[in-house]
């Protein structure tokens, strides 16, 4: 299992990668078997053509994140972050949870929030 | 599937009933066959007995929540929030993930925190 610091630092990539809207580097920190549940309770994007798909979709909407709080690890394999996404004049409010493999690649990313998080500010 | 509002209604009364330490009405929250797994990495409590015995055990420690950021929901039958646990003179940083059944009650628990998340304050 990687440590937890290596795996808070994937996280960090992925959390800076998707601000400077770079899908080939965020694509790169997911294993090829990966899956993207984003809302949970949505279909996953599984693979790695499907994420890049997503990815692309999401970023050309520009969106920015900021962190809500200090990311959380676990005596696992995950990690979690708080966040805010702003898209436009909405902000999402998300907690992202990432599992990881042996070579700290992303297998799972799943986003937690509901219609209630998305508020017009 | 329960509404989102419910779902976090009953997530907001596990925090209340966690900080004034009663224990039954924590446990009376989850259904029977609920599992929780605290920190996420160690072996899960499964089952009202083993749930029951593991909330008596860390309440009797006095520990105070408070919230890092809002409540978020999903699109499915899970929330997540963002939290602080103080016990004595140790700050748990957390990310708490429940899911729910038809019913309302808790299904499982996961809280995310790892040891670099255990900080003196």
């Amino acid at each position: 299992m990687p440590s937890e610091a290596a795996m808070k630092a994937a996280m960090q990539a992925y959390f800076d990668h998707f601000n400077t809207g770079d899908v080939e580097a965020v694509v790169a920190l997911f294993a090829p078997d990966a899956t993207v549940e984003d809302p949970v309770g949505s279909a996953a994007h599984a693979g790695t053509d499907a994420i890049r798909a997503a990815f692309a979709a999401v970023l050309a909407t520009r969106p920015h994140l900021t962190l809500s709080a200090p990311p959380r690890g676990s005596h696992g394999n995950a990690t979690a972050m708080a966040l805010e996404a702003k898209v436009g004049d909405l902000t999402v409010r998300a907690i992202d949870v990432l599992t990881f493999d042996e070579a700290c690649k992303i297998t799972s990313l799943k986003a937690y929030f509901g219609p209630e998080d998305v508020i017009k500010r």
